[in-house]
């Protein structure tokens, strides 16, 4: 195989960084990496907002629910899905702005996500490390007031960006056979795999914890889908322009 | 810099491919790689469905917009966010499924975009060329029912794979001053800078169709936003138990 597959088969989120700064060049040509990503339609609809500012950066880790590692990495920044600034040219060529469809935010937030992802293995390939923080979406409101994020435009989730100082396990996947189905959905030995796949997941955390009791994938998951999630969202999105029409 | 990153630069997508196969093995390591990715609240919400069947490849070809590479690609799937098989659990667990909120929408969609990004990295790190097919979406009920998608799960977008047969040049991005902003969203410069860009990109259409008028990106990014985009979508996820709470 590549050691870019073996580099990729060894993510692990890292929140624990040492203080070394990144080479503003290699910052730049990661972000770079970045956008060559393919985007949908064209649009190129994702936008970083690199955050430095301490106090900024503070406010964004408390809301996140307190993830230290947000004031500490090298680098934090929020991506942004963007629909202003395609959408600033409708005026200008004479056109109505309609750009308020479900579609218009699915193809503005999988851009975001395929450019911070090509990012992602960017930085791991120079040793860097990363954590996705999908927390500054426990208060989207107070995070575009602070980065001034105008109507279109909305913060999908942070990233922390920095050079590890820990080591930490590769957490184990569910099983292939589960993930990926041959020609149709199809959810035949799912079960048997995802119970012995339960296990490896209760070991995972028993030996991380040193003993205590491990929670199994399906507890997890189950609880995440049982529970309002985020119930402000939707609210919130409209507010920023994105309707689900 | 590093290779990685050159790679990841060197992105295009590949719409012509030699009928060479992919390797069983290969093929399941990119798919490994792909679930390496970061995924919200260890959800895992993703889940790939390989199409090898002609007719439903030709059926998918057609209804994308006539993209016979659907039908000619070494290997083509549907990646598909996936709330199901989590939400099992919740039945069996005693709790009530809640899953229906946007933020599900969104963690789930975001978890297949990062698994697709990752297993291209992957596929073009050991050659393999690649194309996104947003184009399913433009009947996503089709989709479901030929490849039998439960409620919980719907098709994000497709994915061709396959050795090059053509070699396109990389299409331009936007100046890295309109992508990258610093502390807050600021819109100063953009507009220059865009329409430079602008130029590139009607340089680049024009030497790709041998002199024509080439379209430039606000122009084609205007029209994006100013038509009804798929606005079959809301509904259509509603089926599928997507609900926007």
């Amino acid at each position: 195989m590549s050691s870019v597959i073996d580099l990729l088969k060894s993510h692990r989120s890292i929140r624990k960084y040492t203080d070394r700064a990144i080479d503003p060049d290699l910052f730049a040509e990661l972000i770079v990496a970045g956008q060559s990503a393919a985007t949908s339609s064209f649009l190129q609809g994702a936008t970083i907002v690199r955050v430095t500012d301490k106090e900024t950066r503070s406010a964004i880790a408390k809301l996140a629910g307190n993830q230290g590692w947000v004031e500490a990495a090298a680098e934090f920044m929020i991506f942004c899905a963007d629909l202003k600034r395609a959408g600033n040219y409708c005026k200008e060529y004479g056109k109505s702005f309609e750009g308020d469809y479900t579609e218009h935010f699915m193809i503005a937030t999988v851009d975001v996500a395929l450019m911070a992802q090509s990012m992602v293995a960017a930085a791991e390939s120079v040793g860097l490390g990363i954590c996705y923080i999908g927390g500054i979406r426990n208060d989207p409101a107070q995070v575009s007031e602070l980065l001034q994020l105008p109507r279109g435009v909305y913060p999908v989730f942070g990233l922390c960006l920095g050079y590890p100082d820990q080591d930490p396990e590769v957490k184990p996947r569910l099983p292939l056979s589960v993930v990926l189905k041959q020609e149709v959905y199809n959810e035949e030995g799912d079960r048997e795999a995802i119970a012995a796949y339960d296990e490896n997941i209760r070991e995972y955390y028993r030996t991380r914890t040193g003993g205590g009791h491990g929670i199994s994938w399906t507890e997890q998951v189950s609880s995440l889908l049982s529970e309002k999630a985020r119930p402000h969202m939707k609210d919130f999105l409209a507010t920023q322009g994105f309707k689900f029409r």
